[in-house]
């Protein structure tokens, strides 16, 4: 059994590696898998001995960073910022990351309050060019509020063009979204898009493998994007010319086995011929927001509602249950009514509402949300599962 | 062993059948099967006995026709004004139109020069809709010309809209274009396409399956379009909108086992919903001619021309032979320079160039045309197959 020091030792050296190891680095991954986090940070904090695959002059460049790292002020740092770092099986911890194999993440640095193990459930990525066209822009935004509407968390990268049109789609409509950054989660990138993000940490969640004051590079947005295509059920890219980073997005989710998805432009468009090439191999061709979830919502996450929702109430945490009786008993009722009944702010209640969403509590209706049928049955029959 | 009465009373019959059947009829379709077109005829003509399947008032129908019918006329009337009958079994019949089985056409009314049979063996069908946007009829004729440009025949219906832009691409391109009427072929239907179809007649082939004189009707439009998917390799949809019948000649070449192609637009347009609906079935995006020319020259087509034209040089009709005499031993002329060699008309040689494509022997050029390696190597080496 796990004593909470061995959590805290663990959750420490994996703060450690992350300041000291490049994202998907799946050597250093196998290192993971075969010794654990505390031993390869007590060889790289000791200098030895070396860790198999790898040259003796990046070994010496690890040992470098090695030396600076100080996991306990980062943590600390990043607690006082309001952040938090999430590792492979700790309760938040989102199961699908693990379908990366060694290229998993070693852990994700978190801003906002929602549970990203919940969101990623029900959660689908909009990807696309920064300089998409205005098409782009109005279908990415279009998707992003549809999604939102459907109960579905929109995850992006929070670039320019169809990223932000995604995020802010989703936001406008009252939804749920997240930021995958490329950077530390501390880092506002692009700056241009600071208001964005920083609106998403409050209301959403914008999350990283880079540690605070990580710099995105041309190789880490790269491999950010494998992130994004295992957090979620499927990827729909909106516009993309041919070799665009939103391609290799939806090309990983393909790996994974989630469900790869276009969005169709006029064949005049350079900026629709990457998509039009990602829809002449396996991806499937989606106009709106209700065919990627008649796609996405296709299995497993089915056979929950139809017998009610999957956690037992006693096991959500008390400001779900607040916010879960604080709906009606009948009817729709909007975010603001079921805050001022949780007691909390809008913004949490919709959190925790997008949370009850993934375990099959409640569900959208309309600018409102509601209890679902097998939620109240659960409730009348007292009995939280089937 | 058939005489040529024999074959003069089955295509007199034929003609009859044209005047007095519905096309399409697949009961009638059956008699013809299993009694042969001059017994069909002999018992509309005499009034009976009756044939099965059909109700006493739909017969009494069949025998008003026959009354009428005067099939020798039809066929003089027809020839006078330049216009062939062509019957399944003869030499210009196009084999695949027997995969239509009991809908088979009965025949075929033709206006033009070139070889239906040959013309077809390289052909598709390029469909959509009548009220297109500037952006279909672009990609139309876009399409209609590069098709042209690889060699490929342009089938379509004649009609305003995309029908229209893809055969003007491909006779804009010095090509080869098919249009197949739901009325008879000595009408141009619509009006204002009587100079466009009158054009095709000149240049290319009007075909179609009602009499001189016969009048277009909703479900005649309908029944046409099996033709158009059963005459060629594939169809490609351009815009359509919900419930089109461009999609209905989608999905009569999927059921033949054709295939099927759709250019896609944007998710906002009305006028591409159609094909973006078939392109989530089983049709192909397709952006360009090239990648049309990829999926429907993948099977059959290749084989002869690997090995040598099909068809032995003493087999080609004197004005195929000529033109292809009138060809350069190396490099590619104009149609212009190899009619004058030929001592025919640009249009006629034009129609014996795609002959001769079908059959392996030539190949377009940028706007001219040559010899393929095969036929060179078969001259050289005194062969006509290998």
């Amino acid at each position: 059994m796990s004593t909470g020091s061995d959590q805290e030792g663990e959750l420490l050296a994996r703060v450690f590696l992350s300041r000291v190891l490049e994202p998907g680095d799946e050597v250093a991954g196998r290192w993971l898998r075969e010794l654990g986090a505390m031993e390869v940070e007590g060889r790289l904090r000791d200098g030895g001995p070396q860790l198999v695959g790898i040259t003796d002059k990046r070994w010496a460049g690890l040992l470098d960073r090695a030396r600076e790292a100080e996991p306990e002020r980062d943590l600390a740092a990043a607690r006082e910022a309001g952040m938090r770092f999430v590792v492979p099986g700790a309760g938040d911890w989102p199961g699908q990351l693990d379908d990366l194999g060694d290229a998993r993440p070693v852990g994700l640095w978190v801003r906002g309050r929602p549970s990203l193990r919940m969101w990623a459930l029900r959660s689908v990525a909009v990807v696309g060019a920064r300089a998409c066209t205005g098409y782009g822009a109005h279908m990415a935004a279009t998707l992003g509020a549809g999604l939102a509407e459907h109960g579905w968390v929109v995850v992006s990268g929070g670039a320019y063009g169809v990223d932000g049109a995604a995020h802010r789609g989703a936001l406008g409509a009252g939804g749920a979204t997240v930021a995958v950054l490329a950077c530390g989660v501390d880092r506002c990138y692009p700056r241009g898009h600071t208001e964005l993000i920083t609106r998403i940490a409050e209301q959403g969640l914008v999350i990283g493998e880079l540690p605070p004051g990580g710099h995105p590079t041309p190789s880490r947005f790269i491999v950010r994007n494998r992130v994004i295509a295992a957090l979620t059920r499927g990827t729909v890219v909106v516009e993309a010319a041919h070799r665009s980073g939103s391609l290799a997005t939806a090309r990983a989710a393909q790996r994974l086995g989630r469900h790869t998805m276009g969005v169709p432009g006029p064949a005049t468009s350079a900026l629709s011929a990457g998509v039009h090439e990602l829809l002449r191999s396996d991806a499937v061709l989606v106009s709106d927001a209700a065919e990627v979830v008649e796609l996405v919502g296709d299995m497993g996450e089915l056979a929950p509602e139809r017998c009610g929702p999957v956690l037992p109430r006693d096991l959500l945490d008390p400001g779900a249950r607040r916010v879960l009786a604080a709906l009606p008993g009948r009817g729709a009722a909007p975010p603001r009514e079921i805050a001022r009944g949780a007691q909390t702010t809008q913004d949490d209640a919709i959190a925790k509402l997008y949370e009850l969403r993934s375990l099959g509590y409640v569900e959208r209706h309309g600018d409102g949300w509601k209890l679902t049928r097998q939620a109240m049955i659960s409730v009348r029959e007292g009995r939280s599962r089937c």
